[in-house]
């Protein structure tokens, strides 16, 4: 989604700002810009496109100046063209803003900024903001909280101030004024937004990324909170105006140097990193001492038994790749913890939450801790919970995340996180198959609380989850040449169909996105036995069918929704177990993986399907790991 | 899906035969074909593709035979050509069959028979069937039932008993042999099957409208049974051969003459019926003495107080269009009545049935009432609770269909039926909104048990309810020029996005299956707010994005995704409120409907959408009653 960063010190602003924007370039963008402020001079410079094109427009000016914001935009409101692209400005150019996020009552605010002489020059609902800035700048409204001493210390933040508590919605903004050249400031309302502090300088960003290099001392801001950062120091107000005592933490996160490492791209590297992964989770979660006579449970979640005792009820709330997840959860938690689950999304559910359950553990899943949907929805979640006098309805939350230093852990008192490492491609790969991990680890838990399986079934799920490294390792490399020239195949294939059953009919969902976001293709999941209610209409010769169809309770019935396919001319490819004679019979191509007990395999029949979307993409020539229009980590509603 | 007809009298069997499948038509099939017996011949006919090519065949060939079996098939096993199409025969062509359903274990059957010297000469599962008749009528096997009378009487009725214990699967058969020329032989395993009573001659179908222009007097098979039809009578035996006691029942049901009247399309003229659908379904379930002081519930749905009262859950089990409309049941009985409610696929549910809640309310929906997958979960879900020992866990079910003489009726004690009369075409539209009726019904009686609305809210949505005919009027008055107009720019359109919120969700998925159903352009339904979590990546400007954006708790978010949309070049179709200036500004096109409350607006939302994909599929000259692949009613799993 977009970035923000923003520097003020004594070095040239313009470079550290461009640096700062690459580090967020994976999150997804489609123009760029920054300005600076110096000399009595506001400098912007804009850019439709990749980075490149705004260092391009770069290297022919010299900038000295020492303050500065820049921004990458995902575009929300006005296509992705250049007079679009942030920073916005004021009528006269003497203001300059960066957003991230949406401001719903734009509509409103232009309409009375325009009766009022401003002019509008881009399609954006930021635009707004610089204009109301120039304005308050002219005629101050009165503060109406009196005990207040801010507006004595600047009159530019005191507008700032004023501005935006006229604005609806959530957002992140940095903002310069070259009447102001000694005076970055931000604001953080549901959007991202820190503080780094350096020697006689100071950053913002609306990721840590963008910070890391120059310093570890981070100071994140709240909702609801406005700072002031000078060469001097940093302040930081509420809304209203009122000081507030801050100071900055150190973080531990430990920049990853992330490199391809000889692979052509980042997800195909990720893909290849899962056997690793699913070997971190197993350390961290897995008690290695275990065994079935030990009486113990064979999981270390550390987490409290009263979150997770006398459940009757869970919910999941959850977007995208990660409700995929989730529905992966659900199968596992009702099937073998034996616990009633519903999966939610977030974007639905923050608006109409289901009436409440007793005794409900309440579950975010989000892989950036920062999705803006799941963050509200866990929000609303815990606030209506905590105001029941019902102590049956009090909130039990848990987050599952790949960055346990996200706004999530903020939220919610524990998270489980998920141990894949930093993942760069915008599709989600690697950190799928860790939530699962996370999700087979919290259902097996469950299952030893409430005695839902024996032992020996434990021990014989827990000796599957260990044999799960291999046998990815197994799948990689038996199939990835195969599926790259499967791939030639589908060189003008415009639609797809995955189908699945049971507790692979979430990897149909997510098979069929993964391919969406990387190649553009229209694929489209379905649980196989949906197909004849309509979908099915679609098929001819021309659109493939993937159908995982892999040992268990719905084998036969996967096999024969498959045949209905064939029946109508639809190339069939199977995700199939190895060696097997009857799927050698009903598929046109065959991507085989390990037989493995029916609840696991999922972690397994995914991995052709991440190959398969990778290959499609990479030979179409596309830019696999920074797809178009799509953003790594979704800070907006 | 398939249909089957067969009879035996003294008329000329194969006119009956054909005039039997017409009115099976609209069920959908992709072949079809007879077979007749009569003066030691088996005659056997089959054609691909519409029944007119059978019945150009038959045109040229003198058939008196007063003995015979018909199908229309949809493909299954093996493709829709000639050699697939039923009726099947054994090796020296002595016997013939027709099925409808699935044989799951044909494999090994045809394996194990090809072994015996049988030869095969079709892709189908059904084959294996005359094959193991043939097979048990040269070799039987033992009866190990010794007081059963059954094998005195007729061999083929003997071999034929013995290779239904065979068969795995769910079918219905209908069987004729020339050795056995005085005998049709019908099953009924999991799918339909009804014989019909006339003078002298005797009829079967898989439904009753291909038996009532002859007799109302019909017996409906149960699973399990084998009936034996001669010139003298019917004789009904279970698998095992003991003989049952049977009598027909009248049905009261009155075959409607279904024509077009005027309209192009049977399903344009059921988009029209439904003002007059919503008005019959307000006279048959509102008390129109009730007012705001009755201190009464203002519904009568005459369901017993121990099927509502003390609710804790409502699971409610369907497929394709039925789940759509469940997903607006959940909607409303979530926040109207205050019940936390899951809806589930049928054909998910029943092979993976969440943990069982106490006190919950299970309600199967099913236009039909014949949905293969619904009715097995149903079943299995109420074989489950009756075996439970705790009372809390006792089935309270409930079924929501148009066809109140289903199986489904037989099924679960209580039925609410949908009034919607008998719908033709293909993709349901007036059932869809008379499936919505019943859940405003089923939700404000529950919400005026459960006190969980005010009595003035209730008044206000009845009386909302009650202006919803002459709303439906007027979309459909303002926009059938407009959308028909609209379709001439998707001439050429392969995909379509359509986009909605909170309770218009469901109309998005369902506007989108419409569409994918009749025109088989690549429709796909999202919440809005998914978009950006991966299908955004498809979007450009070669894909048109539907967005229902009407008042409510979402309509500013709709629009914000809907500005998401347009950034990317897509072109964006609203359905939206009446004289909305912000909506005009967003959208490139709109289709106004009138402003309602937010509950109430998916009955008037659907109908642009229906709308458009009809006009869509009707300019690309498809046939849009019958769409390819397709079946009306789907009684295979």
């Amino acid at each position: 989604m977009c970035g923000i960063v923003g520097y003020i010190g004594t070095r040239a602003a313009s470079k550290i700002l461009v640096e700062g924007l690459k580090t967020l370039e994976y999150r997804g963008y489609d123009s760029a810009g920054v300005a600076t402020v110096g000399e009595g001079i506001l400098q912007r410079t804009r850019a439709k496109g990749k980075l490149i094109n705004l260092q391009t427009k770069l290297e022919g000016l010299e900038d000295p100046a020492h303050l500065g914001i820049g921004h990458t935009r995902w575009a929300t409101h006005g296509k992705p063209e250049e007079h679009n692209a942030h920073p916005h400005t004021d009528t006269k150019e003497r203001i300059a803003v960066v957003q991230n996020g949406i401001i719903e009552n734009y509509r409103e605010l232009r309409e009375e900024l325009k009766a009022k002489g401003h002019q509008f020059r881009s399609d954006t609902d930021t635009e707004v903001i610089p204009h109301l800035i120039a304005e308050y700048l002219q005629n101050p409204a009165e503060n109406p909280d009196s005990d207040t001493v801010l507006t004595e210390q600047s009159s530019f933040l005191e507008a700032a101030r004023q501005a935006v508590n006229r604005l609806k919605g959530a957002f992140a903004l940095a903002m310069v004024s070259v009447d102001f050249p000694d005076e970055l400031l931000v604001v953080r309302q549901q959007a991202p937004l820190a503080i780094g502090f350096g020697q006689g300088e100071f950053f913002c960003a609306s990721d840590t990324p963008a910070i890391m290099p120059y310093t570890q001392a981070v100071l994140t801001l709240e909702n609801g909170e406005l700072a002031r950062l000078t060469r001097m120091g940093v302040e930081v107000y509420d809304f209203t105006g009122h000081r507030l005592k801050k100071k900055p933490q150190t973080l531990n996160w430990n920049p990853i140097m992330v490199e391809k490492q000889g692979f052509k791209h980042f997800m195909l590297k990720e893909i290849y990193e899962q056997p690793g992964v699913v070997r971190t989770c197993l350390e961290t979660y897995l008690d290695t001492s275990w065994d079935q006579q030990s009486g113990r449970s064979p999981i270390n979640l550390n987490l409290p038994n009263a979150l997770l005792d006398d459940l009757e009820h869970i919910q999941i709330l959850a977007c995208g790749t990660s409700w995929h997840a989730s529905l992966v959860g659900k199968y596992l938690l009702e099937q073998v913890a034996n616990v009633p689950t519903v999966v939610q999304y977030a974007s639905e559910f923050r608006y109409a939450p289901a009436p409440l359950m007793a005794n409900t553990l309440t579950i975010g899943v989000t892989q950036s801790g920062e999705t803006a949907d799941t963050l509200a929805a866990l929000e609303m979640e815990q606030t209506r919970r905590s105001a029941s006098c019902d102590e049956r309805h009090a909130p039990r939350m848990l987050g599952i995340t790949n960055r346990v230093d996200s706004s999530l852990s903020r939220l919610v008192p524990h998270v489980m996180g998920t141990m894949a490492g930093i993942e760069i491609g915008v599709a989600a790969t690697k950190t799928f198959v860790a939530q699962l991990m996370a999700f087979y680890f919290l259902s097996l838990e469950l299952a030893y609380r409430r005695q839902t399986i024996s032992s020996a079934r434990l021990a014989e799920l827990i000796e599957g989850l260990r044999q799960l490294p291999a046998q990815l390792e197994l799948v990689l490399e038996s199939q990835e040449r195969y599926v790259e020239e499967l791939s030639h195949d589908f060189a003008d294939t415009t639609d797809f169909i995955f189908i699945g059953r049971g507790i692979n009919y979430p990897i149909a969902l997510e098979g069929a996105l993964k391919l969406k976001e990387i190649s553009y293709i229209h694929a489209e999941g379905y649980p196989a036995g949906e197909m004849k209610h309509g979908p099915i209409a679609l098929l001819d010769e021309k659109v493939p069918v993937v159908a995982i169809a892999t040992p268990g309770t719905v084998y036969e019935k996967v096999l024969s929704n498959a045949q209905e396919a064939k029946a109508r001319d639809a190339r069939l490819i199977g995700v199939v177990p190895m060696n097997d004679a009857d799927a050698e019979d009903t598929f046109d191509a065959l991507l085989p993986v390990p037989i493995v007990d029916e609840l696991l395999s999922p972690v397994l029949t995914v991995v052709p399907l991440q190959l398969l979307s990778y290959h499609i993409a990479a030979r179409r020539g596309l830019d696999v790991d920074q797809p178009r229009n799509l953003a790594k980590s979704v800070t907006v509603e």
